[in-house]
């Protein structure tokens, strides 16, 4: 199986980590968007435009599946394929995980200025759950932060105090990381949500494939392959993509012009 | 006059703002590159294509004369015009104001990253005056700390004192401001700097433009015109427009698409 990925930057590699470890071998083309980079601060009709010209990409490398791990381009993208071809978003499978993380129904969320805004994780949450309550705060600091690589740093720790005050004030039993930068800084989010469970997207949205195309583990040997293309030149991008990554190594690392 | 001016963002407001202060009554045509921005993270040849991009939009609209307000996009810009039309940018103005803020030749910079690497404040200024020393300081997170408009703010504080110690150690005798968003952060980064003078690319382009280009305070009360056009939608980017435009108003507002 061919599975197409694509996110703003750097931060949807920790949903393609997460696909490795749990799907069956597979070859993954991810295309990360990092000249038109960040997504979340803009508005809905630049990102469903830079979502149609990623898909597109995508598609032309004959892939079977698509996923848009970049949650802001999930929360704007409200259909189940594009030309022909199934595509999956984090939303659903992250907000049903959210959901068997609480018993009182409060749940958190941190995301960017655009995914808050769509209101798609308190639509979905809501349709799953009635009685379910969605307490958002957007972060937008986070990305950056992430971007830059301050890891557990002091100011990446002040500043996730800050975001998640509105959170704890109303009770919630578990945190969203509706962006998936935000695993990137996780000790520092986790410092500051105390014992409450962080909900990522990653494990979520594999675990999801797996049941929705019926996947399991092959026994054959074979490994899985990473094809990269960037929008931007590699520099700083691959030397984080091989952290990230690791112990996975890429195939190819491509610059396209989009 | 018909002045064309572009930046990635917010930050040229600041230097349309000294223009508007300074320069004779003009009519202004100012792009904000919204849907692609920031500029100061990415590759030289990413930003070099949308440079010449925004300057064929500027052309199209009939400017006499055309300023790049960009640090990290003058700093790849090195001629003087572009399709017969002349080309002003901020480096060599506000490298020549720095030179005339110091006796012992010791100037600092904060900038972008993709400013700081192309050197091209260190060699406009050793060209100026060989025996100058530049200690430059990438400082990445100043521009997103601006665009969510955390002036004063304890974190830009912190953020604004840890990028002053390089060039503090290094007896910096002023601090070139080397990006257009840092003015919007001026009150973090005095305190941080204590009584050294930071210079700004707005009053020392419009300065250098007034000699340049012979112009004089007319006695006619025309009064200047100013048209926005942005590459993502208006929102965020029109409040804080005019505020810092203040007490200029803007004519019109327009989306576009490159």
């Amino acid at each position: 199986m061919r599975i197409g990925v694509f996110d703003s930057g750097l931060g949807g590699l920790t949903v393609l980590k997460s696909m490795l470890d749990l799907l069956p071998p597979a070859d993954f083309v991810y295309l990360g968007d990092t000249a038109r980079l960040p997504y979340g601060s803009k508005s809905a009709a630049t990102i469903e435009n830079y979502t149609e010209q990623n898909l597109k990409f995508l598609k032309s490398k004959n892939v079977d599946v698509m996923v848009i791990a970049c949650n802001s381009a999930s929360a704007y993208f409200l259909k189940t394929e594009f030309e022909n071809t199934p595509v999956f978003t984090v939303i659903g499978p992250t907000a049903e995980a959210a959901l068997l993380n609480t018993q009182n129904k409060k749940i958190g969320l941190l995301a960017t200025r655009a995914t808050v805004n769509s209101q798609a994780y308190q639509k979905k949450i809501s349709e799953l759950d009635s009685e379910a309550i969605v307490t958002a705060q957007a972060s937008p600091l986070l990305v950056p932060f992430a971007e830059e690589g301050l890891i557990d740093d002091p100011l990446t720790n002040l500043i996730s105090f800050r975001y998640v005050q509105t959170l704890l004030k109303e009770n919630v039993e578990c945190v969203i990381l509706g962006c998936t930068h935000y695993p990137l800084l996780i000790h520092s989010l986790q410092k500051a949500v105390g014992d409450l469970p962080l909900i990522e997207s990653g494990p979520a949205l594999s675990y999801h494939m797996i049941r929705e195309l019926n996947l399991s583990k092959s026994t054959e040997k074979k490994k899985s392959t990473v094809e990269i293309y960037t929008t931007d030149q590699l520099g700083h991008f691959q030397i984080w993509a091989e952290k990230i990554l690791q112990p996975y190594t890429c195939d190819s690392w491509n610059l396209i012009n989009l």
